[in-house]
């Protein structure tokens, strides 16, 4: 299956280290609807206030981004740059400006280094001729080790749709988004009041359910556009289609925000933690994000240690209900604590085996209600530190 | 000065490591007030939950403290195993066993070696007449590299008299105060409601504002012990003895804290936080806070990259009251950053200057209210991986 009525670029305009592109183009050939949702940071990047602004309308047809400077904390020069760089593109695309929507990734503080970024609008238009999916997620890595893509096939009226996305990540990884960008494109056609529930749903159990570092970033954006160009029924709420297309696109968010966490700086483990029997949702995820945060817990899944006690005082200080005599934790199929306490024989040496699987899960169990959540991180490790300790874009 | 009518003692019980002392004892030859503060984990150890009923009643004569074992998660038989310890360490002292505070710090999750703990407390009893403070420091050491001990003398009514204090800290350090056992005596008299109200000032002011990791340990015990065998007038609220008793608690309280950072796990850097210009002193903490405990922070300040970025940043998520073109931002004497954008010039040379000194200030003014709070941290480097990865007390 081919996607319909969408066209993609990316080329280099030496925003980032030469040799390596930097300016990314999607565009749609037809009107679309769009939803979206940015970082909850209260400092924010220019081009997430103006993009917040336009994606309400619901309405857009493009997204430009560029990789290698964030456009952050600059002020009002920011956001005059990225409103030009904005409008410049627009014009080439014969759009009106609030169609186009902008997303910047990269280092704060240093405004965007205008001839270059201007000088790359031009081809980057010509290159919608060529271009692909795999481009835009190339151009939009930083420190990402990998480009991240997914996608989905689906049915809607015996018509047959894609759902694809991208998505890039690294450090900066937390709930509400922390440095990351996402961006789907689907041509089924949708209402629009439904793409926005399905997307937030979406994003929910995925974007906004991995921590590598616990911090946020400035730029956060996940954004989907419907272009309709496949030509079904529109799906509409309540139908086998909508529960279709509502279980792909959680395939592809869910599928992208663990390429996320796996590409995480310096990961070396994969770890799903699972916190159920809590008394409400937002208490399972709480207590499952202040284990992953911890840097005891990460350190010593980086180091394999079956520290079940460290993950204990985690729960503990999350700051939701906790009956410390009811406690239960699983590493995979291994019971290491239960009623609060460790259950002794051969749990340690067990659990220590599973901490050696660069994928496990960290099953909390509160036994106090019928809640629960699911969050994934990865270990904390040396190179966690290093690429930090010396961090350029 | 030499302070009054207080007795100490440490030995080695095979707790620890073999070769170091992991058992100690303070004791105050007369009847004496107390006042303590205690973790907030919601998973607290055995000797947590016992030490905070007794010290309810504001008598206690005598601290039994563990290093190498917290006696936490360790359920019924922890609490069994905590109050026949400290039965014997009171009958031996011929106390009756509420007027005897146990504490213990090290490895969760595992129950006390009782064998060797029993078989330690006579000579621990015995050893009051030969032991110092000094020995009480080295004893409770778990990954300390030094021991932590101060102390000051005041004057009351002509009278004067000795407040000292140890600690111990290393990993999880964070407000509410992590794995941290701190112990002061004073030979002063004082009205009981003035030392509370003074302890609990002085912690909030020290123990509650430094943080390594942002881990909170189940075991937190700070509390002082007055006995009044100075013999000065009793010190009351309102008085001039009460500012400088006040003013010296704080002064050996803050050290300590600040020798429990300097000693924190792979720290290289001594970094205060300092936030004004907040809405209210909770949001300046909670903002410091959230500068202090980012990994990419901490990480930029290991790597001494000038990174200010990074703290607009958490600020940002910080969850306070931030509008980001008013932020300024300053590395000591340098002003990185002034209505929320980089200044430029020599600033990010200047800055790295000052990044590159052992110990320096991160200012940040909000400019929207009169508010301040200052928190103590350290960097987060290479060995505090290594330390945390494989961790033995």
């Amino acid at each position: 299956m081919t996607l319909k009525g969408f066209r993609f670029a990316a080329v280099e305009a030496a925003i980032k280290k030469p040799g390596r592109r930097d300016l990314a183009l999607l565009f749609s050939d037809q009107p679309a609807h769009v939803a979206a949702v940015f970082t909850t940071n209260k400092v924010q990047a220019a081009p997430v206030i103006i993009s917040r602004e336009r994606a309400k309308n619901g309405i857009a047809r493009a997204v430009l981004v560029n990789s290698g400077n964030a456009n952050a904390c600059t002020g009002e020069q920011g956001m005059r740059d990225a409103l030009s760089c904005g409008r410049r593109t627009a014009e080439a695309l014969g759009l009106p400006d609030e169609e186009l929507l902008i997303a910047s990734t990269g280092v704060i503080g240093q405004p965007l280094p205008m001839e270059r970024f201007k000088a790359g609008i031009q081809p980057l238009v010509d290159a919608l001729d060529h271009g692909s999916l795999e481009d835009v997620a190339a151009a939009i890595m930083t420190t990402d080790t990998f480009a991240k893509l997914e996608r989905r096939t689906g049915q809607a009226g015996g018509v047959s749709y894609q759902i694809e996305g991208v998505a890039k990540g690294a450090g900066m990884i937390q709930p509400n988004m922390a440095t990351m960008l996402s961006f789907l494109v689907t041509d089924a056609a949708v209402e629009p009041a439904l793409l926005r529930k399905a997307f937030g749903e979406a994003v929910e159990a995925s974007f906004n359910s991995i921590t590598v570092d616990g911090d946020m970033s400035t730029n956060d954006t996940a954004l989907i556009i419907a272009n309709g160009a496949a030509g079904n029924p529109v799906i509409k709420e309540g139908t086998p289609e909508a529960a279709e297309f509502l279980t792909l696109l959680n395939e592809v968010t869910l599928s992208l925000a663990k390429l996320i966490v796996k590409d995480g700086e310096g990961a070396t483990k994969f770890v799903t933690v699972k916190v159920r029997g809590a008394h409400s949702v937002p208490d399972a995820k709480k207590a499952a994000l202040a284990i992953a945060n911890s840097l005891l817990v990460k350190t010593a899944f980086f180091g394999q240690d079956a520290n079940w006690g460290r993950i204990i005082a985690a729960v503990g200080y999350a700051g939701v209900q906790v009956d410390q005599d009811r406690v239960e934790i699983r590493f995979d199929d291994v019971v290491m604590a239960k009623n609060g306490i460790f259950v002794g024989g051969s749990a340690e040496a067990d659990g220590t085996e599973v901490l050696k699987r660069p994928d496990f899960t960290v099953a909390v169990d509160l036994h106090l209600g019928s809640a629960e959540a699911a969050v994934y991180t990865s270990d904390l490790s040396y190179d966690y530190v290093r690429i930090n300790a010396d961090y350029r874009t």
